[in-house]
């Protein structure tokens, strides 16, 4: 096992109404900006409920941060958190909200002279203070509730990148699995998926012998599997809505990368496809990661034999077809979830290749991988095979 | 799965070598106790680290904190921490150590005119501050390191009994699994007898439908299962050494125990046993918990036929049969350890166990388990099946 510090200090508030706690946990004399998505939460009427929950509190609104979050529409939020001496921020919704508001919260206390921008471009590194943040989640996927990590885009130059840094992690996530019940199915999916990737992007590496985290690991995959279907089938199911969304969080906060090697490829493959094409993030890894998988099936060979025997049940054959098969069952999961694993199936025929490795360089991000090894030309043929 | 308020903030450093990282976790100003056992910390040179570690910090030391640690011995330092103005305490050592740091932390801040025994009879209810604290773990076991529980006993009255209070959650816990290659192999073993009972408390009850948390506590189980024989054929076996240690703090930092039902019934016929032989801790559990999954096989019905077959790999018979098999299998396990599993094996011949029950039953225990119905004589009949 791999040396690690884990701090996974947000408080998560879960369960049927437990919107009910969110007043103790900001301080009384806060001056709250709330911030969130495309009303949504206004039709759902949980904007309603967090309103209600903090009457009596000094209260600003932000809407509109949209699904890929702009770095252009952020900083007319970074104005009004200036302008207002926003001492708390709260945001309300899924990941993209989640991680817009932690840049939101760093990039309002950030040098007046430098551009917020620099903020990504250093990865979050030179971050010394930030707006403290809670959150209420409604859609499970990213782990951003309980994580240090953002990822944001800037239309102008076509770029996604993530960020990270603890001081904007959220000191508490409201999680109320009830709140999801009227999700599109095309963003349940879409969590599922995404909270799958995660969880392999921190297990499917080489051994280390960090059991305990290759247990976790597989039991959010084995939840995942057994509920995510559900949860599209059986909207209402407060028990498989609760599963969903645990697993989401336990994904992402630390907890099963602790120790052990990471890859992370599969997420810098899809960031470029988002920011050029504009597909939705886990569209983006369900093309990527069986393509990555059948490429890196050496290097990650018995991972993903013990990923396929464990988790997909895979024992018959010989190592490559057991290979061949758990690469399959991967691409079947999703698109069972109906989020498709080809570029061709939303209508790209592979032709910007080339402009998206220029992206990649563009970003450094030309030695991926738990080794580093996922060079340029490795990059490629993981997206030509995704064709 | 059940509502529940989850607070994970204990930072954890683990692996080789990572007492490099303690002096960054203590404030520069601070005035330091550091607490210890008997003295094993200074034989391995745990201690000489931490001193060097510490150096140019203002440090004091208390040592001779006993296994189940007393309510006399630890008033001590009490007195030493109130006339020396001690700012931060720092537990080296196993849980006993850590407990008795948390008992000595809300004591000495606790209202002078009040016999801080109070707070072990209110259950920690009470505490309102405690001096802050860290640890550097030397024993895996009782995830004392990484929450917010702790068991004092009181020798001049045979009590042992259990607070909690998140004042008294440790900021920080230093695990290296090499200072756990020393440990006499009892220690060794009843430390994962101990987490394996903590994560059975949480895990064998009835079921709720909360998949992440069965999938994690059958992990720990596991985990436990494969490295606790290892651990004791290979003491310098880093990875096993490793995995026990991330395996014990897991079992017990609230996690798996969150949003489902627990027991501890075990734990408090347990306690009685220490509190009137002196047998170990673990012993205790080897001894109560095969005896009350044969008491409760009917309640426990659902959670012992999963636990069989996902951890034991039980699946031939019929239920009972399976239910047998799989207590079979558990007892099997402790013994295989080196704990024993009955009265007899530690020359008690059930004599006292009306003198147990008095004491349970003077202790408020007479409704215990995940339904609240192991009576007194449920217990009497636990005890009476351990003979």
């Amino acid at each position: 096992m791999n040396n690690f510090n884990l701090h996974t200090p947000t408080r998560i508030l879960f369960g049927k109404n437990a919107i009910a706690e969110l007043r103790a946990q900001i301080p009384a004399d806060a001056r709250v900006l709330i911030t969130y998505g495309g009303g949504s939460v206004k039709k759902t009427g949980v904007l309603d409920q967090v309103l209600s929950a903090l009457h009596g509190l000094d209260v600003l609104e932000f809407g509109g941060i949209e699904p890929n979050p702009s770095y252009e529409t952020l900083m007319k939020a970074v104005t009004l958190v200036r302008e207002q001496n926003v001492t708390f921020l709260l945001a309300v919704g899924g990941g993209s909200v989640l991680d817009g508001t932690k840049f939101i919260a760093a990039a309002a206390l950030y040098p007046q002279d430098i551009d917020p921008w620099h903020i990504v471009e250093t990865r979050g590194s030179d971050i010394t203070r930030a707006v403290p943040m809670g959150s209420v989640l409604t859609l499970p996927a990213t782990g951003s509730e309980s994580n240090s990590g953002a990822v944001i885009s800037r239309r102008s130059t076509g770029d996604k990148q993530a960020f990270m840094n603890p001081h904007v992690q959220p000191l508490f996530a409201i999680l109320d699995p009830v709140y999801t019940y009227t999700l599109p199915p095309r963003q349940v999916a879409n969590g599922v998926v995404d909270a799958f990737v995660h969880t392999i992007e921190q297990y499917l590496t080489y051994p280390v012998d960090g059991r305990i985290q290759d247990r976790f690991a597989e039991g959010i995959l084995l939840t995942l599997i057994e509920e995510g279907p559900r949860a599209l089938a059986e909207p209402e199911n407060y028990d498989v809505r609760a599963n969903v969304m645990w697993a989401a969080t336990m994904a992402l906060n630390g907890l099963i990368g602790a120790g052990v090697p990471q890859d992370w490829a599969t997420h810098m493959l899809g960031h470029e496809l988002t920011a050029m094409h504009g597909l939705d993030h886990a569209q983006t890894l369900a093309i990527v990661l069986p393509s990555l998988m059948n490429e890196k099936r050496d290097t990650k060979r018995e991972k993903l034999l013990q990923y396929g025997e464990r988790v997909w049940n895979i024992t018959e054959g010989n190592e490559q077809q057991r290979i061949d098969a758990t690469i399959a069952a991967t691409r079947d999961f999703f698109e069972r979830m109906g989020v498709k694993t080809h570029l061709s199936d939303y209508g790209l025929d592979g032709s910007s290749i080339p402009a998206l490795l220029a992206k990649l360089d563009e970003h450094g991000m030309t030695a991926l991988g738990e080794r580093g090894d996922i060079t340029l030309d490795i990059s490629r043929r993981i997206y030509e095979a995704a064709r």
